[in-house]
């Protein structure tokens, strides 16, 4: 058995407010009896955990993640720098899977706070945002990663989605295509909100409308985006479209699958646009031309927002914008005649 | 700020003892006084914290789980079944990427009981048993997931890697390939070892023998293993293998890449079997034959093994080994003439 605070606090007959203070060397507390105290520690060999310092009101040098999927290789890629960066700083990190679903995140959030995390890192979609108002008002230092939450103060580190969206726009612009879908996230994550702007606004430079049934929102996952791309692809030859833009990579590939189904070849009868750049892109049949976000750099980036929080509490919240770069790999072509 | 246990014993003139006796209810506190104590604690708003609860020599509902890296798909798709079955028990869990290395290992090991997890899940290749001998003895519950040490008593899930790397043999033997080569992991890795065994074995009992040249030792990047596999594809053609046994899904890929760079046709000139079948097996050109482990069943069984565990301390140690299963897609073919 772990000697603990308690087992101190009876040996010097004082209590474990005065064995805080004479750790922390705060508080009124005698040097005689300071040094009673510390040579009982060291009889006890007890050592003052991060808990105890929790329950002191300090840190517990620990942050929670809220994501939509750690199987998800663009959030296991964040996840990894944020870790990094974290433990770095003497933080561990708690990871939330919550599939962007709205009682998971406040299960979630009730536990971290419980836990009494030092702050969260929010990168799931949360479309009820008085959720994240009550964590504020509680004090917990929030940083937001590849979502905003425009109607709220608080540090961000994102892509400019919109921006990416465009590039998509005009990349497949350039090939010829005229007739284009696309593959979404749900509407509730901002990030995918964006993204169809900028790829609308893209198109439409080119005169080019972008209708609403055009627009397929699928869950985050490859079989989702399979399915929703089979139903895009049903269409007849000359009215289906020859040009498909998907909010992430595993969307993207669902459409590679739904095509090889479907029996169209990629790029020559139909080309695929994805975003995020993961580890997938590179390593689909074709391989996937995609809007590449810098995933290291945001999740360190996302880290030291919530570090730069929690040291300056009254500080000012910063919105952090990273540049996203087309990357054109083999599964985009000129648009069949 | 929020009220502490601290705020509610002084309010009601008692030890904070008391006031978690008063909670919990044990010890000797008065009925009349223990109602004065729970209405003071509702006025203040004091919610008793799991902090608190673990200084009180309680639970903190939270498990560590060390892998060597939460961006390699195997260890992020492991750590979301262990997530998800630990947050129906209302645990939480603290990810730690170690990248295989012991000093990496040994600072994580700290910080978790520093943080007084209630167990730790290991998945980590770790050298050293000795460094697990230290956590046991100091009362800290581990289970171990696709890695072993039968040196020490401890709850382990594994699948069967032996078998599968004889399932691998048996599939390239079956088409006629007799040079053979092996991308594998660290050989601290028990998995690795237990791999290249079964290959060896499934090989032999076909008459064919493994040199210890033609298995080269990778780190578990994707790099690594077109950089190793480059290696072994400069030889002649007539003395280059035909097949390669790769240890992991991302050597496999990099196995992929350097036969495309060499400008040899996966599958007609190189067979490549991969291990693990995660999602990136299904999306590879062409896509992986590949040794699908159970990854679901895996993270979920290794977090009841740790519960277990957490429950009767004094239980049976158990080693649970999950079937694998060779998923033949189309990185395989017979032998070239």
């Amino acid at each position: 058995m772990k000697a603990t605070i308690y087992d101190v606090a009876k040996e010097a007959g004082v209590s474990i407010a005065t064995v805080s203070n004479a750790i922390n060397g705060k508080g009124k507390v005698s040097r005689k009896r300071r040094e009673q105290i510390l040579e009982i520690m060291e009889r006890l060999q007890y050592q003052p955990s991060v808990i105890a310092s929790a329950l002191m009101g300090k840190q517990t040098y620990t942050v929670g993640m809220l994501i939509p999927d750690i199987s998800n290789p663009f959030f296991a890629e964040i996840a990894r720098a944020v870790e990094d960066r974290a433990h770095q700083e003497g933080y561990s990190v708690i990871i939330c899977s919550t599939d962007n679903r709205d009682e998971r995140v406040e299960r979630y959030l009730t536990l971290l706070q419980q836990k009494s995390v030092d702050g969260i890192i929010i990168g799931t979609g949360i479309e009820d945002l008085d959720i994240l108002r009550r964590l504020q008002a509680n004090g917990v230092p929030l940083a937001m990663i590849a979502r905003e939450a425009p109607a709220l103060s608080v540090d961000t580190v994102v892509t400019d989605d919109e921006t990416g969206g465009r590039l998509a726009a005009e990349h497949l612009v350039s090939l010829g295509h005229r007739r284009l879908a696309v593959l979404a996230e749900s509407r509730k994550v901002s990030s995918s909100r964006e993204r169809i702007r900028g790829f609308r606004e893209g198109l439409s430079a080119a005169g080019i409308a972008l209708e609403e049934e055009s627009i397929a929102v699928c869950e985050y996952k490859v079989e989702d985006g399979k399915r929703r791309a089979l139903e895009l692809l049903a269409l007849p030859p000359e009215e289906r479209p020859t040009g498909i833009f998907c909010c992430n990579d595993l969307l993207a590939i669902g459409a590679l699958q739904a095509a090889k189904e479907k029996g169209i070849p990629v790029p020559e009868g139909l080309s695929i646009v994805g975003f995020d750049d993961t580890i997938l892109a590179s390593v689909t049949d074709p391989p996937l031309t995609t809007v590449a976000q810098p995933m290291e750099e945001m999740g360190r980036l996302a880290f030291d927002r919530l570090a730069a929080c929690l040291q300056r509490r009254d500080s000012e919240r910063q919105r952090v914008v990273l540049k996203p770069e087309l990357k054109a790999r083999r599964s985009t072509a000129p648009a069949p005649q």
